[in-house]
């Protein structure tokens, strides 16, 4: 069977649910989780979008709908790190080094709870090297690999690989090359692994062909 | 108590789950219900921001998301109308109009279902006169009165007054000043109105004023 691919950014309060609720999904069914680090604002700008924190009562309403989301979640709701949005990039090159599964579990477990659990923030290389130290990896090390360009390219060539994949946001789960956005959308993953996914196939095809006969109306 | 403002765009797939969804919520809480019809491409305009349809991987994704939430909502799917993204004005403007009631929840029923259940769309007049007709109200009568001056001020109006409440997209509800966007906010205004909703009231006055270290990194 094939893996779940996780995509994700840090900068996301819903990728932080979704990283915390999807491994239970995976073991359920059996399924190895590969996790993707993409940078969430060139998905945007790939897209000509907008991200949640940049229209302004979206942003305030996310951070209270991802709190209630993290609390049904079982992590007690989120503690928005010092300032959002920030700059994900260097704890997005640090986890996508290669490095064992479990360590990079660990990994971004850390850099997560760091962001959204009151950690404080991954901003600097300071703050990012002690959240390895304390997630059992050699900080110093990770920070000063995932500064080479190859980390740099790395992290480009899987945010380029995810719009290729048709991913428009984040977080998103794709299994068989079926694909879930948000929060919301790991329950419809778990019902479609366990082959009950209320859609029928091929719906999913015609769809992608309906016509447009307006884009926005000239006059309001 | 105060009613429950459900904003609302025949465009959305969404809209439909959520117009069919949030009257046994009303009903539950002993609210009324005061719908509010608006155009979403302004929303979008107003915010610079994208809609759904205007991306297309989440074109596709959403006509399968809301078929989803439609089957669990207990509406069996959703069958997407001729062309989509089509002009909604007339449909809008209808449903604006000065109405008992019963009236305008039969007539928004109907439209909601030519466009998201199989019934062929909303874009002439010929085609929502035969829906309003179908509805029990007098369709001739009521196409002629969408297209006064005043129904169209009436739309614009509605709209701007949307946009100062906060609305950023459609479905949203507004019930005693907290907003709940989408399908999914839908159980949590149902939450919150018995009571049990899991967010601490201060946090959401504290997010607002959340700094930002970062716009969009200018270096991938």
């Amino acid at each position: 069977m094939t893996s779940i691919r996780f995509y994700f950014d840090f900068i996301s309060p819903y990728a932080y649910v979704g990283w915390f609720s999807i491994r239970a999904i995976a073991e359920r069914h059996g399924r190895a989780l590969d996790p993707h680090p993409v940078l969430f604002a060139a998905l945007l700008d790939a897209h000509g979008n907008k991200g949640p924190a940049e229209i302004p009562p979206k942003r305030r309403y996310t951070f209270v709908d991802a709190y209630r989301k993290a609390h049904d979640a079982g992590l007690g709701g989120i503690t928005p790190p010092p300032s959002h949005p920030f700059n994900p990039l260097l704890a997005l090159r640090v986890a996508g080094l290669d490095a064992a599964e479990d360590e990079r579990r660990r990994v971004i477990d850390a850099l997560f709870r760091a962001v959204w659990a009151g950690g404080g923030g991954v901003e600097t290389p300071e703050a990012v090297r002690a959240i390895l130290d304390g997630a059992d990896v050699d900080g110093g090390d990770w920070v000063a690999r995932a500064g080479a360009p190859t980390a740099k390219q790395a992290l480009r060539a899987r945010t380029d690989a995810a719009l290729a994949a048709g991913v428009f946001g984040v977080p998103t789960a794709i299994a068989d090359d079926e694909l879930f956005w948000g929060v919301d959308g790991l329950g419809f993953l778990d019902r479609f692994l366990a082959g009950d996914d209320p859609l029928p196939g091929d719906l999913a095809v015609r769809w992608r062909d309906l016509p447009a006969s307006a884009t926005r109306p000239g006059s309001r």
